[in-house]
């Protein structure tokens, strides 16, 4: 289906340049599978091998042990805005004597309310679920974001020995960090970071930065925009729905953020350039 | 609590030499939620400002819009194979008129059948569904698993532009690329690659090296057991039940394989060294 990547413009900052060109974004969309007729599990993937994806899902959870156990695995109903098949609901039937699992006992997978036919229905959802607009005066000085990574480095308590923590941290405008936090999940790191601010009172959080030391998915975003963050700083890349996610929230998303260069992805308005002055 | 890393013996393997060392692991563990004295959900996490996380999750999940609306939050019930609280198991009482969320609308949540009272347990469950015996006789080349990260990315067929896909492949001992998938997430990747062996009525995979582009997780280790699969070959670091799991389990785990040099953190007896020969 060829929908493994996708190209967009950013918006790509240097000391002393900025400039429009094309990127590649992998691809992530929602995948909602149904047993006999029932909604098993939502999971957000990139397109492409959904029936091996489903084989090694229910063997994993321990649904099904070979191939036979799984009589048909079928696309259907998933029709987007447009009317055309999105590819992204599949219709799974077991074989006859094999037991569908307990709800309860669902395990290691993301389970979501969007009912995942599209981007743009998950999308609808998060942003229906939003208190708070985002902030669309406040600015960020080009410099300060690009500190962002080191700030967030120099705060780690336990100074990752491992290679194995992900962080998370919340910045002022002016670029002071006011928390940090570690994990091996980067949604646990951003929630921690996000829990600090709620038991602070600090919600919306309209005029910080939420910077993270690896990629921006559509789940890191829809963390950001649903505590009122305008802005989310990546050091890697951002995901096909996390941008399309930003575009639409309002969130400035930046990524690849390494030295003094870095990819806009959503509204640079909210960046005081270094060229610009 | 201080366990956000911990130490632990690895065999560092070069070209011409082999050596125990000490090395510090991400730790991940499961925290069991209740809410109002329902189970809620497992998430595998760093242990760690808890409370915190569960602010950030249950904002995230739309159940709480200020930290009023969470009366209380304590560790009990817990209680390891020791007699002692694995602090991690969270009691949470939501205040009066914040309602639970509905079972069915549960979101963008990691949940398992585990009951997450401790790490042990975790991997009780995982060892006792498994179908499979590893193969304990099966050797590989040192030379081979040094050559899987380099096979797994010349298999890749769109080549990674964009920083944002992770990739799963399955070699033989003789080192020959079988498959190879990608995705945004990195258990998809492995889940397409089982799944092909599952159609391809390969299982169990007693014979192959699972290679993946990063980290490995305690959930990318329980795939590779329960597939059968005697090794898992990542390029980044594994975390701390991971290795546990892949202790337990027999399975080799190799992490940091990065040019001529690995760490092997399990059963190195079916890695035949350089420096042995």
């Amino acid at each position: 289906m060829g929908r493994v990547t996708r190209s967009r413009m950013v918006l790509r900052l240097g000391p002393e340049h900025a400039a429009r060109r094309s990127d590649t974004l992998a691809v992530e969309e929602p995948l909602e599978v149904r047993l006999n007729g029932d909604a098993f599990v939502v999971t957000m993937r990139t397109p492409g091998d959904d029936i091996d994806l489903i084989h090694g899902l229910l063997h994993s959870e321990a649904v099904i042990a070979a191939g036979s156990d799984l009589v048909t695995a079928r696309y259907c109903d998933g029709v987007g805005p447009d009317g055309l098949n999105t590819y992204n609901v599949l219709d799974v039937a077991l074989a006859a004597g094999v037991a569908p699992p307990d709800p309860g006992l669902r395990r290691n997978v993301l389970t979501t309310s969007a009912c995942g036919v599209c981007g743009s229905t998950t999308i609808d959802t998060a942003m229906h679920e939003s208190r708070y607009d985002l902030d669309h005066e406040v600015r960020f000085q080009q410099e300060v974001i690009s500190a962002a990574p080191v700030r967030l480095r120099e705060g780690q308590r336990a100074f990752d020995k491992t290679g194995g923590l992900h962080a998370a941290g919340l910045l002022t405008a002016s670029g002071e960090l006011l928390v940090v936090r570690e994990d091996v999940g980067r949604h646990n790191a951003v929630d921690k970071v996000v829990g600090w601010a709620i038991r602070e009172r600090r919600l919306p959080l309209s005029d910080t930065i939420l910077s993270v030391s690896g990629r921006a998915s559509f789940e890191l975003t829809q963390k950001a925009v649903l505590a009122g963050i305008p802005i989310l700083v990546a050091v890697s890349a951002p995901s096909s729905l996390a941008v399309e996610l930003a575009d639409e929230a309002g969130l400035t998303l930046v990524g690849f953020v390494r030295g003094d260069t870095m990819n806009v992805y959503t509204h640079p308005e909210r960046i005081l350039t270094s060229a610009q002055r």
